[in-house]
């Protein structure tokens, strides 16, 4: 029998709580199967590292250490932001890949990314027969936006939407709190440019054992000053307080970014604002209601402590069915997360076309928008429901999360070739 | 034997994710001793609800309910941001107090809060004993600022600390994966006006076992934009990446807020933003490095989700040791923390005459602030450890963390005169 061959393992794009999940799910099942699969090179900070030939040998990490991926946020290898052009405008990419592939007996090739990267796995597919050194190429989906079509919902997700409706839950006790004589209103400012997944999950802070007065402000409902400032008057009176939940991708009803304020500091100096205050300071000149805000940023992706149980285990899922897929001889496909049923809530992994996945854009559906633009449905909180289900810490020591960083020991080079970047 | 007297409970000023975990151990307390306190009344709305007699019979809660009081982060009876004013010059109110609490047999002062309660605290002693209706009135320390003198940490403190420390090694662990072609500057701006504790907390993101590049910029510390850029600079060359842990009191070498920069939208009207963008606008503008910021806000103090044990249980200590004060015929004072030995960590709970404690701001001291002003001493290292170590997690149904909302009956009122707040 042939020695096996290689894998390559990249992480893409922005990362997540629960992207190492998955890279545990390759690397360990990859273990699993020592005859069929040689070793998992990690890309160092991405596809850049297999363009640069900047290879790490994971295989250097004990078992340990790759088991702590799974409960360790952010991109254990590094990620990029490095999108591939087309075929055609830029062939010697790939043919780079190819290049480098072929020097470290690559025989299989996981891209855990977002749309980009899994337009870029199917080229790399198609050029590699092509070339003559074919490959099982796979992606594995990964993005907090959840916007990949086909999987129900996209890994890194679910622990956004988790960390969303808890600290929207939490910071609307404390406004309730501090209503009667100080801030009424509390505004959080959430990620999704394009799309109100994120936004979304705001609305989960408010359930019938938990009612609480939100309004969420999704990219896909032009943002109306006189009906939202009407709706937070409501909602004060009638409440005390409410809390806001606001899309950074909202918009004006001239197309432009609410947050794209053209704001000037003292000295003309342009300066770049979040849309929570200028959504905060709305509430402010038009109702003179006092309030505080709050920019999630990088925390709400990054939030391992407050992960989804049911991401978590998703994430592990969809690295160890990318494994066994490219096993089978599949190549080309995407593993998917189909849901089955939602109560109670059961799922499968099935694999995906690439030439399906790459360059569509899942939006919400409309009907999870409640009719005033506001609020999110009953089939929204049904479809939203189990994917912020289940806890799963991290270990602790001394009060801190204890989260691995590996060695990251490089690959010895094998071509004397430089390539830019 | 007489009736046992009643007791007045409320909520002062900001709340924090363990305030209520002191309610429940002053109303489990005194509910221990029914031979001895008759009911706990709570004021709606802290102070407030004393003045305008609109008292909450905490008595009308089941055991369960005032159980989970211990899990549930803001304040359940409402808070106010209400200083009263001197007893020269406004005697009036004092003297309505001491009304409300015969009207209503009140002979127990509990007052939970910062600086400005301890003194109202102490001014309600005085004047119940001029006005012949002696009370014991027992000041329970509360506030995230970590101010307050004598007692060695203040509840509320350990826990934002934890969350603050937490979130800044996830979200450097994030930017960490991106700084290769993306992001390479994390800022994230924390509470704090007047003193650093909290700022001094991100610090703890990186130890021994995880080393991250932090810069802390304090409120004690002047801002020097050229020394700040060139430590970016010089940590960024270094490790790829750093993280900046802002405190929102952060003051420029004109002694003005730097979060205070006349921010002017594009039709001239003045915003009101953080200062974590201030700060990294600087950074994009001295060295052209792509930036990310949060801010954190009510986030951080609400976060019961990921709450220190330490403070879940100080909090509770303080509440129970309050009763237990007020019982043994104590009066004008407040349960302090004691710290006996940081390693291991070992404290009591001692009582400290309030007249020491009103009108006193502990600050950070010196040699917890390294030399350069941008980072914490192995001092304050030790200070810290151990208010943030242990978890103490909510209880969660269906991924979300069930927190209680009392029923908040109100008590019958027994004055017919009406009072203005």
């Amino acid at each position: 029998m042939s020695k096996p061959k290689n894998a390559f393992y990249a992480q893409s794009g922005g990362v997540t709580a629960v992207i190492n999940a998955t890279a545990c799910g390759v690397i360990e099942t990859a273990r699993k199967y020592k005859n069929k699969i040689g070793k998992v090179y990690a890309g160092r900070n991405g596809i850049i590292g297999a363009l640069t030939e900047d290879l790490i040998d994971t295989s250097k990490e004990n078992k340990r250490a790759i088991a702590a991926l799974r409960h360790t946020p952010s991109g254990a290898f590094g990620s990029c932001r490095y999108k591939l052009k087309s075929l055609e405008e830029n062939r010697r990419e790939y043919e780079r890949l190819i290049e480098v592939f072929r020097a470290h007996d690559i025989g299989f090739f996981f891209y855990n990314g977002g749309g980009d990267s899994a337009d870029t796995c199917l080229k790399v597919s198609q050029i590699s027969q092509k070339l003559d050194f074919p490959i099982k190429a796979i992606h594995v989906p990964k993005t907090v936006d959840n916007d990949l079509p086909i999987t129900d919902n996209c890994p890194g997700f679910g622990s956004v939407a988790k960390y969303i409706a808890v600290s929207t839950r939490e910071a609307s006790f404390d406004v309730a709190s501090m209503a009667k004589t100080s801030t009424k209103v509390f505004v959080i400012e959430v990620m999704g440019r394009h799309a109100g997944w994120i936004a979304a999950a705001g609305g989960m802070a408010s359930d019938k054992d938990t009612d609480i007065p939100i309004i969420i402000l999704f990219p896909e409902v032009a943002f109306d000053r006189k009906k939202f400032v009407a709706r937070v008057d409501q909602l004060v009176r009638k409440h005390g307080y409410v809390s806001v939940v606001v899309s950074e991708g909202v918009k004006g009803p001239d197309g432009k970014f609410l947050s794209d304020q053209g704001l000037r500091d003292a000295f003309g100096h342009a300066q770049l604002g979040g849309v929570a205050p200028v959504v905060a300071n709305m509430v402010k000149e038009d109702l003179g209601l006092k309030y505080h805000w709050a920019v999630a940023d990088y925390l709400q992706r990054a939030a391992r402590h407050i992960a989804s149980k049911t991401d978590v285990e998703q994430a592990y899922a969809v690295g160890r069915a990318a494994v066994r897929m490219a096993l089978k001889g599949d190549n080309a496909v995407m593993p998917a997360i189909i849901r089955k049923s939602s109560r109670p809530y059961r799922w499968t992994v099935e694999k995906a076309p690439l030439d399906k996945v790459a360059n569509v854009e899942k939006m919400m559906p409309k009907n999870f928008i409640s009719r005033d633009g506001f609020g999110i449905t009953e089939k929204c909180r049904e479809y939203l429901a189990p994917l912020i289900r289940g806890e799963d810490y991290p270990p602790y020591r001394k009060g801190m999360p204890r989260y691995v960083r590996l060695q990251n020991k490089p690959v010895k080079k094998r071509l004397n070739t430089r390539f830019e970047v």
